[in-house]
């Protein structure tokens, strides 16, 4: 199978499986797992931030952010395809009384005047305004960049206003290498960030949240209410390690995959492309085919490859480290004789 | 002052005092309250619906509506300026544990087809749907009525996918009074239906929320959660009823003013109407007249003029039981003034 | 029927009526409405609190202490049949997401030892303590009074451990008519106090929140939220007044109806009294006589006389306004006919 | 260091790490990781389910099952000093809006009258009763066993007014080994079990929770919106699968070791042992040796012994699988020197 349905499939490395073989640890709920305090150490230093926690998952380091900053009853902004507000089972509503205020972006990024527009006034009729939310790069948009002057403007706006700024950075590191733009920049413009150690950088669990001392003391106990404490946690932390000083650079290779996919598949006649193709994410509109998503997607299944539906004509086909040039030529081929 | 902040701010009726005066009373947590009885009968009847409760505001009409038909983690889709999303300080969140999916809608109508495609599909990432609200007639719309027919086509596409539907009707009888439809074929187009007796009806409180005998039912202790069972309640039930059987015909006045308003105000250069004016309330437009909507309001106080603002640029001005002809003429003289 | 199933069937009396008819009304959304805001001064006056606010229901006077003194992941700790935990349908946890940490009392009241031992040490397995409630009298110990002195203890241990003290206060006019001492009293051993207008005092609807400037601001909100937010509430604030102003000192004719009630139940065979008739709650336990609560309950109301169920043997009446010292006597004579 | 803090401080076998770095993988959010799916029929085998999942904690598996089968509004009923009213942040009521009712247990087990009587009647004030939880073996209560009998006595309550049970067996297994009473027949007594593979048994994360197909469905996605869905979990469900299959039994001589403890420090002066010591769990009283239990805490840790906190005057020493019974002899020494 090439299975192009998502980079969380990636497979542990064998470097990883070692680390987690030989991984020094203890008991993280005391503070004592040596591999876990090294992993959120080194993130928290990449990130630029005072610190780091590590989460089972992007969906609860989301959450944790969520519940965190904000009381129940607050709105938060957010992106109107943003993972949080589409893909979280509405959880912002039902664990931290929130209500999502939603902006369509374009591609992903949201109009700064925009935000500022839905800031609420004091009135005893609304909700106050507790958080906004920034996702880089952006799943639904195709993995769309985020341009960090844009964070910069949202950045200004939300301290003018005294709202707090958490940015889903489940592929934050997809966006720098593929800038070349500093994960520290784009984090500066957040108070607290959540990435991904799973998805593209190949670890088989985990993401880190970050922000000041502050905030993660408080995180560290609503992810304990989460049942995200976890025991002798390094043997995941190990190859999370693993993945942060040694996945990252690598990442252009899935981009430059992603890219070389897509101008393949554009030229398959009944193809076109959805998206601007930033990093390792493409979109696939298959309408001219004369086939729905899913039909697509059973015929890719047909000749062993595998993507997801992103809506009734567009599938999501995503490069990582487990994918070859090889296999994306292969798919390009199949691609060809199915839309035939 | 002529005060066209809001119909809410009508004074009961000698008539509805005299009623207040004389009511049988009992304790209606036990069930034993006369006039409430006669009230919600009356309300029910009219509605078309098996029962009817009283609730004492039509904010928690809807809140008990969303408990009732909801869960946690569920989303529920409305209009992006629905009174329940924009107006409620974020309840539906904070009590109900669910997300809101807006859709923006044109003059307050969601098109049919976008409230489909916003109903999820069963996938462990999303929250399932569990509820559609409408508004009619539709206040940040500037008292729009949402036409039976979208109703009807909505409708179907609920229960086509077994969602239910939630009519915010507070000022459901300005929509039937101005297109002659029955209020119980408005009702027949949703489950439950919320109305409120405070507004143009006039009544000094409450509102009453109908729907089939089981939904009711379990309304009545989402009532008490929320701290709405009343004890002698016919005190406030006697004005309800003569507001229900006496006051709902006469909205055709408002309505009649509320245009009579806007066509003066239209002709008051750098003014502009920025709605259609179907009922009771005019939406005015003040960045002609190079004033904020604050600026204006401001102004229009030391005129002894009484509106809202409804944005940067957009003041709300409703007409009322209290508000007569020649107070209209007034208002259209003075904004004349004030912008010149 | 002689109704001594609560003191909340009270009606209200002539004078309530003509003061709701004459009532100067306006829009308490607004904070407009001039009776209201009398009340709401005249409340805030007697409690000795800087602030007082008009909510329909005690229930909903409690949930708003709750909502705005806590925060979701929190404790309070509070007598173990506490109208707050034992009849609020669980609305504590549902809307503010707080965990009840229950104390059994002693005829109602709290060991302060107990209550000490329960605040919670700093550890990120536990909630943290966020508040503690009072309730004076205490409805299910038979409308026992809490010494102040009890208050006083445990006020010293909320402080120097910062924690909040509501006290629910739903018939502390009872308490304060009982044992002479001013309410300001008991008042001053909390920060914030809930009474209802509507239990003894007589008024059809209403109860009074009451604590300083800044919270009462915020409890505004979270009465918007739970739909409390009315609108001409002159109408039933202005018997609330009449309640407040004439109707505190009669309690003292219920106490002694009560007393007298008990003395003569005590004579009837197989009748025992359950409490210490304190004030105007009279528990009589009807083991003696072979009858479980429900079925002595039947007999009473083919006598025409109503009380409640307060366990499997245990009946609860009260006296109130709108039972006679007369009908009391009817009451003793009938049991002794039934328990023969 | 000698660390009786608890049995989660285990650290993984060679063995355990061995099979995590062997172990066959893939992404558990689409149900393909082969090692955890083993691990899940395993569990589910052994307890006599239809169904099993893994959580990262057994908060987590505590939390979703109580997510699962209430909803907001509901009671619970609970021993007084279980983990998941006492340990788990008031999570029930943060996350499900559920009220825990408390009853205070002996050793930890709970009077099926009590029980009964703590069922609540079909009551508007009333929340309905929506789940009972029992924790076997109990750790507050010293790891005691609830017997089996009192267990079905209460599954028979449960059943016969259709409430729920749930079994926090934590450490269920060490209550199997001691009373040699197949764990099957404990969970059959309950509806749904969650089981830590992470305390005695030597795993270094996860739980497991158990029940009916229909229920693991719905679990799911509360587990996703909790964030406890993972992707490569095969390496942590590896070493689970070891801990399942390999360490039960050994959990005997963690039962021997406690027993010598306890026989050990009975013989101190001063000391006191406070529990059964049915399992791993010494409970010991530093009152009579003139020492808070941090004070003797402290000392113990200067001999490089590691204990916890359990009141004033109570510590907790757990053994288990890193503790030899020479190092319980060193303890028992130390002990001896230290209350002189």
């Amino acid at each position: 199978m090439i299975d192009l349905r998502s980079d969380t499939v990636t497979k542990p490395t064998k470097e990883m499986r070692q680390a987690a073989f030989e991984a020094k640890v203890g008991d993280d709920v005391y503070g004592e797992d040596p591999t876990l305090l090294e992993l959120e150490g080194t993130a928290a230093e990449k990130l630029g931030k005072e610190a780091a926690m590590f989460v089972p998952s992007g969906t609860q380091g989301n959450q944790i952010a969520v519940l965190t900053h904000c009381q129940p009853g607050q709105e938060i902004i957010l992106e109107a395809e943003s993972h949080i507000f589409y893909y979280e089972g509405a959880s912002i509503s039902a664990f931290a009384g929130v209500q999502p205020r939603t902006i369509a972006g374009n591609h992903g990024v949201m109009d700064p005047e925009l935000v500022k527009s839905a800031i609420r006034e004091d009135d005893i009729h609304m909700p106050e305004t507790g958080l906004i939310c920034l996702e880089n790069t952006h799943n639904r948009a195709g993995g769309a960049i985020v341009p960090l002057d844009n964070m910069k403007e949202i950045y200004q706006i939300a301290r003018a206003n005294h709202v707090p700024i958490h940015l889903d950075g489940a592929r934050l590191f997809n966006a720098a290498v593929a800038t070349g733009i500093d994960v520290k920049a784009y984090a500066a413009q957040t108070d607290t960030v959540q990435f991904c150690l799973s998805k593209g950088l190949g670890a088989p669990v985990g993401s880190i949240i970050a922000g000041s001392n502050e905030f993660i003391k408080q995180a560290r106990k609503w992810r304990k209410r989460l049942g995200g404490g976890l025991r002798q946690a390094g043997i995941i932390a190990a190859p999370g390690l693993v993945a942060l000083n040694t996945m990252i650079d690598r990442l252009a290779e899935d981009h430059e995959n992603a890219r070389y996919l897509a101008d393949g598949l554009q030229e398959v006649g009944g193809l076109s492309i959805g998206n601007n193709v930033d990093t390792n994410i493409v979109l696939v509109n298959t309408e001219g085919a004369g086939l729905t998503s899913h039909e697509f997607l059973d015929k890719l299944k047909q000749h062993k490859i595998l993507g997801n539906s992103f809506g009734p004509n567009t599938i999501r086909l995503t490069t990582h480290f487990d994918v070859t040039c090889s296999e994306i030529r292969t798919v390009i081929e199949k691609a060809g004789l199915l839309t035939k």
